[in-house]
């Protein structure tokens, strides 16, 4: 009987749910003044923005890089895991030679502010230097696409960190991340701006850690020896490695390096000399991130940590040097903040990037609406949305999709390097040969990089990505030309195209002779038109009923009584409208149908009423070119 | 990587599914031709009930009563399973008491059509009887909640036969029962006659291959021993046999006596003389159910079988008699038909019933329209709702529910042998005492019957019915009081009330001057009202161009530019409404929005368009007394 009470629980949840959501339509401004706020003009947009100083700008903006040290090394070495112990050094070379493309991309990147100084991203880069669309809807397809991954693992990732100190909330890892995304969601309505200062301090907090936990490391090595018992030894080259398995870990330790192209797009939230502020920060930012990486992989190799998957690498050295204290905790969770929040500016980058490339025609324009609170609502839904169906799809452990995002990352990258090299070429300027050889090495060594994350990982799922951006770069044509042809359809000259009056026959329908009628019929005689109120009948009773009826009401109008054997509503009215069409030398410029529609005063009384109303303008409108008035009577009981 | 691989077939596969449903949609009524067949017109409704002989009418009407048998002695000895080996005997002392129920109810229910000839189930009865609407409602809702606690159980069990004899299939229980249920819709919406002859083979053959069972059980023990190694001890009372478990078992046994009502509703189907063939009926189908229930039940107990999950009793005593073989094969497969055809038999019960209760206003008057073919679709679609969703929470493991659905019908059978003693009291008639005394003891045993379930029952389920009973007991009387104060509030004397031309202004919005534009302008200029274009802004620019436009385009009508601040199009028309609707000396009847609507010619452009036309009429619907017209515009490209 236990399936029983299981059951009932299910129904009792659903019917409070039903009630909830009733209750929110009802009452659907209020809910949504208590989560997203009051609403704020358009004007306020630019005021939001207070410059930033570097120091400060720097962890709000490195969020989503820095926070990607905690799962970088991780994944590479996940993909060794399977050569056993002698295999662990390798995180000393695949840290190092990432750590290598990550200055050649800060590099690369301050090129980019140089050239762009009021902020551009790949895409925008791409648009101004390519004419043809390609380029840039490669860059805007692949950087969307990352947005979505990078949701999904940086939550899954936070929910992981949390779950590696907690097991007891292991099995809820999935609901949890899904809560957290719809979290996110509110905030990004309620749109705190992503210059919020407030947010500077929990990466600054989890930088502090990572760089504590590395001196700590050292200080432990420093009374322990820098060689211990579970230190694996250097240099052996395991049974079972290839260039192949090699060039996988890299692949997946380059995830850490997603995130980079956020300081190139804002440079406008740089306090004065904005440029060098940005610069400043980039460089900044690189040799911490280099410190951290390296510092990380040399603890981690110095105590032999291996991957496992109910506590994550951090965690486990963490445990080593701090045990289960308060530093221990303060580390796991600024971890869990520090991914959030990466998750979090992604938000804000999906958005703002979609709604640009929707504003060029290239996605549904309705990306570009802006909300209550001035956020690229539908952006932030859609985002929303797909973040979540992968969280399900892959319960939580979205270890699987971390080495596919990092071919559209690269992606991007060479696409914007191509383009500041038709750039330097074009405008030239200062020393505009030494910018361009450093673009033309970054583009390089970034479309190389693409090509063996392709290659490496094709099996594992790198097909799809290959799959799914030229879909995307297509469905965007398809649409870029759809409101081209509609626009050109559309348009007309106001000097010669001017509304005139046409001959319109109105047809009002009835179902009897009642109040919602008289109403209806009142609506339909303060016009000067021909009216005819037609009735539809399913059998002769009814039919003799109406016309009787029509007759004591003093023959308001002329009345049609259609019959209808098969007691379809819609198949008799067509047949009379297609009637009225073909009317030899009568024929109407427009035919305009008039509904009475009921509106209880309940909305669940809906379901007691025949929505007639409803059904005849869905079917009109798909089949008949007609037009359909709705004329409301409300209910009072 | 095995997780990837299985989202994106998913990812496919729901692609797929969209693709299907959209096609489906923009064929719609081709797929339902396929499906469901060509419209019937309503006069064919009487010429397709062909008159039955009684002997084909009998497993026509008797596949829910007779399928029952192959669930109901082992819902009973499922109850005792706990007591272990010497509980086993059991099973003769409870079937036998079943079948004296059984004789009980079939008397009463030969009373009911001596007393409505033309066919009443418990809800007429009640309703002729009774002036209150409470008694009736009793009944009407506890038979609708059995119908689709029957279509459940009854799905489960067939499908659970089926899995007895292939284990492999075993997994897939739950998806099978659904795509049953969804199979039986199809074939309801198609309205094959529940009297079509075809529909009496299988039962028959279930009847011939159950009688063979029997036979073959006394053939067997003729052979080896009417007393085998098997054979329980009779007569032991084990431990920790209570009162309380007995009765449990004998209501959960009584299960088997669902669906005698089916041929007391459908006395018209019989050839004449109606009343005597249904009499003749109803006493064949009471000794063959009996000695069906006796039969197996004894051989049972001389086999020793108890209840196993993965394998129903039935199919494991045609295993000790016949092997794998044929035979057992016919029986499985007749055992799923029946009790499909069970299913199949409550899809028309509960549409008709529903339908007359909802005629009478105590439930949503749509489940009284009649589909294509006749049926009832809404009472269809609805029955198989919920079903479903019974199906899903228990995992086709529906035994659970078994003895829930045992209390409806006890209670519907009360009300309605209390309504037919109302009856002999008014009525009177020949023998009419003897009649009544009949009626008396049968409603004291099904009413002590009813509250044994409820009571023995209680915590294993029934106080779910008992609570959902007097739930939708109080619904319907809400909504009877709904439906009876919105006639009145629409009552209107047409001699005094009648249509007067109103004072209205029309509001055209207008988004910029284009081809849709200039249409729905035409459209406004066709009337002799006061047109006023309104056009709402986000920002100085665009209003001032839109001015400039107008001016262009030779000012058709007074233009009103509305800026909104807050980038919502609702808002400040709404203010301009309340503006017009307090203007001192001119306020209108009525306000009359127009409201031009984009049709591109695919369905799925849709996403690339705003939808601010449906967002405008759901909104006013909502919130204001508007008069709306959407002018539709078809896209050629």
């Amino acid at each position: 009987m236990h399936h029983l009470h299981v059951f009932w629980l299910e129904i009792v949840f659903i019917l409070l749910a039903v009630v909830a959501i009733g209750y929110s339509f009802s009452n659907f401004t209020n809910v949504k003044r208590i989560f997203i706020g009051r609403p704020l003009r358009t004007k306020e947009l630019h005021a939001q923005h207070t410059k930033l100083f570097w120091l400060i700008a720097l962890p709000i903006l490195s969020a989503d890089l820095y926070s990607s040290v905690a799962y970088g090394p991780e994944a590479g070495m996940t993909e060794l895991a399977g050569l056993g112990a002698s295999a662990k050094w390798f995180i000393l070379p695949i840290t190092v030679s990432t750590i290598l493309l990550l200055a050649i991309l800060i590099v690369s990147y301050i090129m980019g502010v140089i050239a762009y100084p009021s902020g551009g991203g790949a895409y925008a880069i791409a648009k101004d230097n390519f004419k043809k669309p390609f380029p840039s809807l490669l860059a805007s397809s692949s950087l969307l696409v990352d947005y979505v991954l990078t949701v999904a693992v940086s939550v899954s990732a936070a929910v992981e960190a949390v779950s590696s100190a907690y097991p007891v909330v292991a099995p809820f890892e999935t609901i949890i991340a899904i809560v957290c995304v719809c979290l996110l969601v509110v905030i990004n309505l309620r749109g705190i701006a992503e210059s919020a200062k407030v947010f500077a301090w929990p990466t600054f907090v989890f930088m502090g850690c990572m760089l504590l936990l590395i001196a700590a490391g050292f200080l432990f090595e420093f009374r322990h020896g820098f060689t211990q018992a579970s230190t694996p030894p250097i240099g052996t080259v395991p049974q079972g490695l290839s260039t192949l398995l090699i060039l996988k870990a890299f692949s997946s330790a380059c995830s850490a390096l997603t995130g980079i192209e956020t300081i190139s797009n804002a440079v406008p939230v740089f306090r004065e000399p904005q440029q060098k502020s940005a610069i400043k920060t980039y460089i900044a930012l690189g040799v911490i991130t280099a410190i951290t990486l390296f510092g990380f992989a040399y603890h981690l190799y110095i105590q032999g940590i291996t991957p496992d998957p109910h506590n994550t690498m951090l965690s486990q050295l963490a445990e080593v040097y701090y045990g289960h204290g308060l530093l221990y905790q303060i580390l796991i969770w600024s971890t869990f903040i520090v991914l959030i929040l990466a998750a979090n500016s992604t938000f804000t980058g999906f958005s703002q990037l979609a709604a640009i490339v929707a504003a060029d025609g290239f996605l549904p324009r309705a990306l570009t609406n802006r909300g209550d609170r001035l956020g690229y609502s539908n952006g932030i839904f859609v985002l929303a949305g797909l973040a979540i169906l992968l969280i399900i799809a892959f319960r939580a452990h979205t270890n699987a999709l971390i080495p596919l995002y990092a071919i559209g990352v690269f992606l991007s990258f060479t696409v914007a390097q191509i383009g500041l090299l038709r750039r330097w070429r074009r405008v030239k300027g200062t020393k505009w040969r030494v910018k361009f050889v450093i673009n033309l090495i970054g583009s390089i060594i970034t479309a190389l990089v693409a090509v063996i994350f392709a290659f490496t990982k094709f099996v594992d799922g790198a097909w799809v990505v290959l799959i799914v951006l030229p879909l995307i770069i297509v469905l965007s044509l398809m649409i870029k030309r759809h409101y081209t042809q509609v626009a050109s359809e559309l348009k007309i000259d106001p000097k010669e195209t001017r509304p005139v009056a046409h001959r319109i026959i109105t047809i009002v329908l009835i179902s009897g002779v009642h109040r919602v009628v008289n109403n209806t019929m009142s609506f339909a005689k303060s016009f000067s038109n021909e009216t005819i109120a037609v009735y539809v009948g399913f059998d002769d009773e009814s039919i003799d009923k109406m016309e009787q009826k029509w007759e004591d009401w003093g023959n308001p109008c002329r009345l049609v009584v259609l019959r209808s054997s098969y007691r379809s509503i819609l198949e008799p009215i067509t047949r009379f409208i297609q009637t009225l069409e073909k009317w030899e030398g009568g024929a109407p410029d427009h035919i305009h149908l008039v509904v009475p529609q009921f509106i209880p005063k309940k909305w669940w009384h809906n379901i007691l009423h025949n929505q007639n109303a409803l059904l005849l303008r869905a079917w009109f409108f798909r089949n008949k070119n007609v037009i359909i008035t709705t004329v409301p009577y409300r209910l009072t009981k």
